[in-house]
């Protein structure tokens, strides 16, 4: 049976998910539910589509992805079920499925038509999961929703390129959990713009040369003694989600402290790109 | 097979939680566990009434619910398991089982007297655990338990009505993820004292006169073209626990704030409504 | 199928954590897994010992235990396989290993030799989660690494004995969810040295003089009329992990405050116990 995913704004203390997963488990015993997030600010639609973009494809194909942020229906913002990529989504149409899935076309967009009375204040529970059990049971988009062709977009994820071919400008998009500083800029987008030219990122009065692939890049493990004279440094790599970040090696929030603060960066702040040549 | 829910006041670091899921599966490899909460308050006895009262009605009938909070046995909190309203709760009788469900009579209370030498300092393991799985297994309370008819009430949740039908003066019974002020007066409670005569509510020095059934009831979609001006104000609603909540429309925690922060308002504090004839 | 745990320094916001598990039901649609802990503070061993420790021998026998703290692969601190104690463990060789599993043998270790290319930013992801799968699908370890015999071994967690047989010397491993403060003394320790002598344990400013072997242990529920009294009370016991803890009767963090900030005690800070004769 397809799994199905939450990613929402309702922190882990309320009875909210656990009303969410006691509903879809007494509609469906034997569900395989995935905590994807929790934690999303509130509201906060860019970053719930950060999580999701990067963890979705991780999910086998027929996934059904609950978004649960800003999720009440209005005369804007419909709900709607999405099937892209071959994964389906269920979500107010806040733009989030197109941040999600960027330049991917959707297979199937629905507008959910389920009778009026079953709102309320927690459509999550009320309207999602039972679109999601139905999907997950094997029933189709068509008899939840009609077509619908107005699926909202959203452009905040993109980097500027200097038409000179001399500079991209970045912003910020994410800071983790180790305080890094994640930026929009992926490396498809820095390889095919850069074409292996030196360059010079500058983060606030900081300079970087070099883009690492690895966390430890920054480590000359064949020349250095003791390679705990590497923590705290500075570096840039690409993650494992493809996207330029900024880390401090082991950062410790505690102690060295995280990329975030010690380099005065916070979100939608910007890094540019300057390349030589 | 029957789930097992946990709410507790662990937190979500420690290896407590992991314990409890080890020994589950230990003895029930085929076992459902779902968390509820394990962000109580510690040893907050109405936080975690009011987070499994709004949850547990959303399993199946037959859920064994965990409640470990305040849960050592002591001469005067003995450990209990209830069945009431078709679901199992396990617990120490500290009155939190007579809040979760109120004015229902439990159809079966047992005192459970398991070896003396199981306790220990952690019995929500060595104890709730153990009756947890045996319900599981399709066991009776009968063999775990010798029945108990003394289950500790305690009355905190009731909102005072004035004899001449004038006011209602109730209090902040939660403080949710998004910094609403969830109060102990229910609509059914609202709905039969107010008998739809006008009213004002009133919340430290903010007056409200109206009350929605959901979260973007505030907003005017017909006559805004703007809806995100709304953002940040204050509205009052029967939430889909059907309380009365004061919120702020998309409140965001970082910009615009809480209603618990804006108003000044939090747990025990006091909220009146004044009826006009 | 064995059961597969997760402990890391991910937090629960970013979308490490659901990346793991949708790769983990991709390979294995059939898995049991389960999150002991992602609150670890980054890169911090010790505390991640200290958790897994007192949790994994929870689990059934052959489960697998993904540990994904400080986990990038370094000339140093290659990726291994261990079985110990009938558990398996997917790790960087940090030493977390040995100070999990203490004086125990291992049966068998490896370091893994998965092709160079999988490995990139995120281990646990490419390495660890596709090693977890194969041991669940009951691969050996031979298959995915070769014979190791440099398991890195940390020594913190022993406290030290006076030669003379009159002090022992330990000092704070971990803080818990409560403030609680728990120390590397263990019971075993404690009784074996101390031998039925009467003593004084030293806390900061503070003296104890009783251990107890549960929280409600400093109550005297014949005596008091109003047990009340006893909130916020310091006490000594031996917690479920056998450890010699320092708590506070019903400790609130909000109110009362934790034995942590009341005595004025972090990780690694000194205790002391003076025996007399």
């Amino acid at each position: 049976m397809a799994i199905i995913t939450l990613t929402t704004d309702f922190g882990l203390k309320d009875h909210f998910v656990g009303v969410l997963k006691g509903s879809i488990y007494t509609e469906l015993p034997e569900a395989t539910i995935v905590d994807i997030s929790h934690g999303i600010s509130p509201f906060n639609i860019q970053e719930c589509a950060y999580i999701l973009q990067n963890s979705y494809h991780n999910f086998p194909k027929g996934s059904i992805h609950i978004v649960g942020v800003d999720s009440e229906a209005t005369p804007e913002n419909k709900h709607i079920a999405v099937l892209v990529d071959g994964h389906y989504f269920v979500s107010a149409n806040t733009g989030v499925i197109g941040l999600i899935t960027s330049e991917m076309k959707p297979e199937k967009v629905v507008e959910l038509n389920l009778p009026e009375r079953i709102q309320g204040s927690f459509p999550v529970m009320s309207v999602f999961i039972r679109v999601a059990c139905h999907i997950a049971r094997g029933g189709t988009l068509e008899v939840v929703g009609k077509s619908f062709t107005d699926l909202k977009t959203l452009r905040e994820f993109s980097p500027r390129m200097a038409e000179d071919g001399t500079k991209i400008t970045g912003s910020v998009i994410y800071i983790d959990n180790y305080g890094n500083v994640v930026t929009n800029i992926r490396k498809s987008f820095f390889d095919s713009y850069g074409k292996d030219r030196e360059f010079e990122l500058h983060a606030r009065s900081k300079k970087i040369k070099k883009i690492h692939s690895s966390y430890s890049g920054i480590v000359d493990f064949n020349g250095a003694a003791d390679k705990q004279k590497n923590d705290g440094d500075l570096l840039a790599l690409f993650n494992s989600s493809g996207y330029l970040e900024l880390a401090i090696y082991r950062s410790n929030l505690d102690t060295v402290g995280g990329a975030s603060t010690l380099l005065g960066l916070e979100y939608r702040d910007t890094i540019i790109i300057d390349f030589f040549n």
